[in-house]
């Protein structure tokens, strides 16, 4: 990716997901009626799909209706030489069945808080890939 | 952004680009012939433009030549209980000039590995936003 990075090796889907679970915030990407949109938000990786919550009035509502996103997180850190990222491409949608919600919010990294970010929208990948960055 | 963040606040424009100045990961997403998608990338700011390079064949270059863009850097971390995320909306182009190009190598926080990543692309805002998280 970078010049300071020598070697990249790609990592393959089992490991991918694995390792987008580890991290606690990853960015999702859609395409907004205005253009490319991009936000930070707190994410759990559950049975191979990944998880966000968001508020009912935020542009991230526009992510969970519109269909197509690409979600991406890392950990790149220069001082220890070691780096990973992982890219999932996949369908947005809301999750709306409560039975559904109320089992997922249980096996979510992070605790529900209620009536602050009510939708809960899971992203079905279509694609994953994953790269890990080393200087060696 | 998360339950784990109680108080945001808004970052102005010129502390926005500050902190996006400071980090050296962003993540650039783009709307692709197939959706959107999204890629991390080695950044600088200069003059309130931001840069990045890629190589002449990756996917990338269709941020390069596909007009708009979103761009998003950010620090969060839990443990010192503090973060930022910065979202800059803009235009991408591809830095032709070879004049242009070598003086902005130049300011550029990483030194230029001849051959690697040809193709110099810059994101112009025209809209930066930022937040800044804590705990307290």
């Amino acid at each position: 990716m970078a010049s300071t990075w020598r070697r990249t090796e790609p990592l393959d889907e089992a490991e991918s997901l694995r390792m987008l679970g580890s991290a606690r915030w990853g960015r999702v990407a859609w395409s907004g009626p205005a253009g490319p949109r991009i936000l930070p938000v707190n994410h759990s990786v559950v049975d191979g799909s990944v998880y966000f919550r968001t508020g009912l009035y935020g542009s991230l509502v526009e992510a969970a209706t519109g269909g197509a996103v690409a979600f991406e997180a890392d950990e790149l850190d220069d001082r220890l030489s070691v780096g990973w990222s992982v890219v999932v491409i996949g369908h947005a949608e809301q999750v709306e069945d409560p039975a559904e919600v109320a089992s997922l919010f249980g096996r979510m990294a992070e605790p529900w808080a209620p009536g602050s970010r009510p939708v809960l929208v899971r992203v079905t990948p279509s694609q994953v890939t994953g790269r890990r960055f080393s200087k060696e």
